[in-house]
């Protein structure tokens, strides 16, 4: 499983019954392949070769991607007006945001490889005129830079999507069903305020979440 | 998806061309089925049947269970004595518990159904002799009031098993393949000095995590 240790060289010598030249290729192939990564007077360790997600900071997916070291892009695919707004439960809390609401639906990809899929509902009293914006960039940026809103906190809930269905297949471009992330979360911008609701489905073979407990 | 609003009765009587009587009874049953909850004034939501858990506090599973309104049980499956100590990595960083660490594997179940499973790699020098305590309890709580220790904080890594292997099918009493979540983490007591790591395969079908970012 991704983190845990391989057996070393010697563990692969003697298990096995293959000489030292053969573990030790073995070993630097699993690294060559990405498999797992050493670490130097530690041993070798089963890679995630997952992006890496902190779920504890408000960090939008382009600046996520940056600093993972990716180069982040959006695929915008369709947006819809919800006069009436819109409501979820998130871990059995409810949340509402009043109508009208911008729906958009994007695909979010690192080094061009698709790998997050996204429908957020925004407040358009919050954020008048923003389905005239460009929204192939990060929301987040948009929401700060051009309507002057602080993020305060964001309320979210990660579950396992076991099936991926056929067109959601398609726009990541697999083959076969992929076991995924389904995050849902509700963005406030003050106290009690909420900016945006979000339903995303993140690739299981592609991300992680990283979470600090205090 | 989970948290989402379904079709309000004149929808479904619009849509499916039935009557209110049928409208109102495909709802009411949803709920009695256990597949959506009603909010008054706010509409039908689709439940999580999942056990929630919030990642972002320190807190185990007896009494997460217990303040969920589980009752927890815990199945001792073996312990094992690693010498030379354990050490994986989290999210790209190294972390390490020096000799002798006891291994515990158990299995973790809410109203008698199994639900989580777990590795836990506990440092016998912070807590000596605690392989001769009753296993089957919650041992945050052997921690702090056995050894008097304060946990401080929890470096955890969420990631998307998609195959469960047929042993671990077993002890989950599952017939198919369920993809689950796997959380590798490790708790520190105190700054720098880590108490323990673990592997653990929360059931993908019951479990969801939530996390606060801030």
């Amino acid at each position: 499983m991704p983190g845990m240790q391989t057996p070393s060289e010697n563990e692969i010598i003697k298990k096995y019954g293959v000489s030292n030249t053969t573990a030790r290729k073995v070993l630097s192939e699993l690294e060559s392949l990405g498999y797992a990564t050493r670490i130097k007077g530690k041993g070798t360790f089963v890679r995630s070769r997952y992006v890496d997600k902190t779920v504890t900071r408000i960090l939008g997916f382009s600046n996520n991607m940056r600093q993972s070291g990716f180069v982040p892009s959006t695929k915008l695919l369709h947006t819809k007006l919800i006069k009436s707004g819109y409501s979820m439960t998130i871990s059995g809390r409810f949340y509402a945001i009043k109508g009208p609401v911008l729906q958009i639906h994007r695909l979010r990809l690192a080094n061009n490889v698709p790998i997050m899929l996204e429908w957020r509902f925004i407040s358009l009293k919050l954020c008048p005129g923003i389905e005239k914006m460009n929204l192939q960039t990060s929301l987040y940026d948009i929401y700060e830079k051009n309507y002057d809103l602080k993020l305060t906190q964001v309320d979210q809930m990660l579950s396992v999507l076991p099936n991926l269905n056929p067109n959601i297949l398609n726009l990541f471009e697999l083959n076969e069903n992929t076991p995924s992330f389904l995050l849902t979360g509700a963005t406030f911008c003050g106290k009690g305020t909420i900016l945006e609701m979000e339903e995303s489905i993140f690739r299981g073979d592609k991300y992680s979440f990283s979470v600090k407990a205090t």
